[in-house]
């Protein structure tokens, strides 16, 4: 397997958002190489029908096993929500890891038997995606779920610390915080930028969770139970692929990554 | 030309904003048939870049050419700030009517010699295309541009007379207002529906310029000096065409037709 562990993992979203996912793999995991998948020109999937989102996560999936990659992650919630499956179908014995299955468990691991809040874009929310994966783990913990469709465009306008924003956030969490949950999932890869907000609106009674970093923990994991964590004294290769490269790409994406994102490649389609 | 006036006029927008543009030609041209796409799988075109909504709207173009149309109207502001020229390239005879055009005549209308704001989309107003139509038609007026990202998400999300729509508002106009504007170009599809906020943002002293119904009267005038005018006792037919049926998309469509949107056609690209 030695052979196999110096592949990339192939980490994807439907635009920029998975870059909070890349974050923590690169801090958890300092020396595996990454290949990122971003699918900005078509950007947003949170309000598209199910079988336009299977249709277009089918395709990424397909580019990133081009790419040998040794991993996949679904960092989009959106995808992890209704496309999992499909990631699943084609990827065959590489393992597959998505952002929701990562959140389940630790909202889980937080507060066994509790009240758990999960917010996300309105397909996320829908799809029940969440409350079916954290029953599966816990059926005795309760869930209460609340899209927030604006707080994507929130977060990409850099209103982190806003009036606006912890106006919206007061209203879309109002009715979650008046169930007294014990924990709330940032069920959307563009949240934790507004977790310093959020931290203050639900206040310290509510464990914030967020699912990029437990998604890295479980990368960690899987890799070495599969002997196929990467030893190595180079530094590690990243990769950004995208479908467009749009109007203030770079200062996003960077705000999201914590660092300079580097060459960004197009694939048109 | 009466066979060719029987043909339906073309409207397109990257997804339901248009309806807007299609709800102000009804009531002007109640005898027109129309034929409106949609690009609801790609939606919002706001944010990409010029090369890969050039790529789209061709797509479009030809598809709707396709069903024969009489003239083509460009709904969207994004796609008329950045690739009319594309839409009249592969015309040829059919006229091109689109929204900035309209909205450009009427501000100048409105304001000659006059100081006119224009808010829109970011690449709408980083194209710049309003000031140079404005200023094409008359350089004395002074044009103070201003995007407004969080307006589409904020109407998509039904909030038209909500304290966080109008808290954005302020802060998006304070630089516009200073400049002592008499008239403002809602310059995207999505913003008639923000008029009664906006109106008391701006005050009674600015005019607010909305270019759907100013589209509808060039159309009006267009058809009519080309002999292309539709005369007939039966009511005129109306077809939907759209990439992907999202989630909300009736809600949301019928509140910008202001009326019911009946049979929906999706098409697979």
């Amino acid at each position: 397997m030695s052979g196999g562990a110096g592949r990339p993992i192939g980490v994807f979203d439907s635009g920029i958002g998975g870059l909070t996912v890349v974050r923590a793999l690169m801090e958890r995991l300092p020396m595996e190489d990454i290949v990122y998948f971003g699918d900005t020109a078509r950007v947003p999937y949170g309000v598209k029908s199910v079988a336009t989102i299977g249709q277009f996560t089918a395709q990424i999936t397909d580019f990133l096993l081009q790419q040998d990659v040794k991993m996949l992650i679904v960092a989009c919630n959106t995808m992890a929500a209704v496309a999992a499956e499909v990631v699943r179908q084609r990827a065959g014995d590489i393992p597959v890891l998505d952002v929701i299955e990562a959140g389940a468990r630790a909202a889980v691991a937080e507060a066994p038997g509790g009240r758990i809040g999960v917010i996300g874009t309105p397909t996320t929310i829908n799809s029940n995606a969440y409350a079916r994966r954290i029953h599966a783990l816990d059926p005795t913990v309760r869930v209460y779920s609340r899209a927030c469709p604006l707080f994507v465009p929130l977060v990409e306008e850099g209103w982190l610390d806003h009036e606006v924003t912890r106006l919206t956030a007061q209203e879309y969490l109002r009715p979650v915080l008046a169930e007294e949950v014990d924990g709330l999932v940032l069920g959307c890869t563009h949240y934790p930028l507004l977790k310093p907000l959020l931290r203050d609106v639900v206040g310290s009674g509510v464990k914030l969770i967020d699912s990029a970093y437990t998604t890295a923990e479980f990368a960690a994991a899987s890799l070495q139970a599969a002997g196929l964590a990467h030893v190595s004294e180079l530094p590690a290769r990243y990769r950004y692929v995208v479908t467009d490269v749009p109007l203030r790409f770079q200062t996003i994406g960077e705000r999201f990554l914590g660092r300079s994102l580097g060459r960004v490649e197009k694939v048109d389609w």
